[in-house]
């Protein structure tokens, strides 16, 4: 299962932590930009992205790249989101495409084909793993599972770290938040593809910024992995980020985009160095924590 | 207004109708596949949309491209959605990106930016709408009505046409199902974005597979613009669409995607003829009904 695959790549790291690879243009150090034309953004925004990966390939088990900020740049932008995948791929990490994607029927078969085939295709994007969204239930879901069962693993948004979260998520239906109704699907959708190390390659997204909530999912989804957003700059502690843990000292993988991608403003020195110094830090935080 | 646009041009063509793009390589006609070599799949499909919108352009207001279609195609397939976009907006038609996109904060911001933008630069996409998916709540909706107060329109995910739907969207909470706190959602995002024909640029997809729903939230939101899905293929008929329709005539635009362009399979033909001819007889189906 494409779990385990990650779980390998998180053990032989000791590092339970995944870079965001969300590359505003505004975070692309000078010196990159400088190498490139005015009108040539995306090709710079490649470069900072292997150099990142160059840096973190073997401390950090896996990247997450943002498809928005790909795709903000239109088709040439999504070249680069191809390159990326690729390159991190190349160099033995973790591919977690955060596109957060949602559709029915044949279309959400067309996204899952899109994002997680296992034929290797140039220019295609052929991530380990796809955040997808909920929202139209089982219909929207099991074609992603059906690549779940063939490699591939996705992780499915439930309790996510951003303030109007709970505008809709939290809402009390037959006595429970919706995002334990979420959990429970996120369980159901998972049971065929139950690894070796006793996960699923169905994940849950679950944000680090309700820690109360993580340690309620952590209880209700003993066997999903759980991708953890809002470390760090949205006010998400390690001790927060402790509670999606297992005590297998597994269970969670901790996403961190900008504090490691920008960590040369801050700290100073060349990007690679800042950044790698900066996930280190990371590591020793959580893993202290958990 | 955006949606402003959107009603003129379905009064101009007295049309309420949408023709989605989601070009399955299984419906391009064989003798547009012949023209091009066996992995040059996505110009045949830049051709057939083409093909299609030469034929619609007159009588219908709109297209709807499903982003997934082409994004299974790697970067190549994006760049053939951009494509689409610039020809279908060239032809004078309303263009709706499917790509039920959301995320928060900054990230929607990039999304908003990738696909909502009012300037025109070469290779990205430069739609009039974009379908969003509510379940992060105002966070990931802000970005996207700011655009909308800029020229721009959006379509949330209230209640889908699928069979699952239900699942989270029919979820009785303070005695009302989820679809309906969204609908009032819906209405507080689309507050600022009233056009003179007393429409909001934030719209709503309700799917035409469930009436009695579509005619409650009608009620619930009496100044946003339905995108209605479902109709033939997944069931739903002129009768159930008519439900989605205020009784200005207005308020509602149907999409069909399948039915039209694979008309060529069902009734012979060119494919430019018969999509042209179900399109004229889906018009007199729905106009009739409403």
């Amino acid at each position: 299962m494409s779990i385990d695959l990650l779980i390998k790549k998180i053990k032989e790291t000791g590092n339970p932590t995944v870079v965001g690879l969300d590359p505003h243009i505004s975070y692309v150090p000078e010196d990159v930009l400088a190498k490139f034309a005015e009108g040539d953004q995306t090709n710079a925004i490649l470069e900072f992205n292997k150099g990142l990966i160059d840096a973190l390939c073997d401390i950090v088990p896996a990247v997450k790249p943002q498809a928005a900020y790909y795709e903000m740049h239109g088709w040439r932008g999504v070249r680069v989101l191809a390159e990326t995948v690729d390159y991190a791929k190349s160099k033995g990490m973790y591919v977690i495409a955060d596109g957060k994607r949602n559709d029915i029927g044949s279309t959400a078969e067309a996204y899952a084909e899109a994002y997680l085939k296992t034929s290797v295709l140039d220019g295609h994007f052929h991530a380990d793993s796809l955040t997808v969204n909920p929202y139209l239930g089982t219909d929207g879901i099991a074609p992603f599972v059906a690549k779940c069962e063939d490699g591939a693993s996705i992780f499915v948004l439930v309790k996510t770290s951003n303030p109007s979260s709970g505008e809709l998520q939290d809402l009390i239906c037959a006595e429970k938040p919706i995002y334990e109704h979420v959990a429970n699907l996120v369980n159901t959708w998972g049971k065929t593809t139950i690894g070796k190390n006793g996960y699923s390659s169905v994940g849950a997204v679950v944000g680090a910024t309700y820690p109360e909530q993580a340690e309620r999912l952590r209880e209700l989804m003993p066997r999903t992995y759980f991708l953890v957003p809002g470390y760090g700059a949205q006010g998400g502690t390690a001790k927060d980020v402790a509670k999606s843990f297992n005590s297998d000292g597994l269970g969670a993988i901790v996403n961190a985009s900008r504090s490691i991608m920008c960590a040369y403003k801050k700290d100073g020195g060349d990007y690679q160095s800042a950044a790698r110094a900066e996930a280190i830090r990371m590591k020793n935080d959580i893993v202290n924590a958990i």
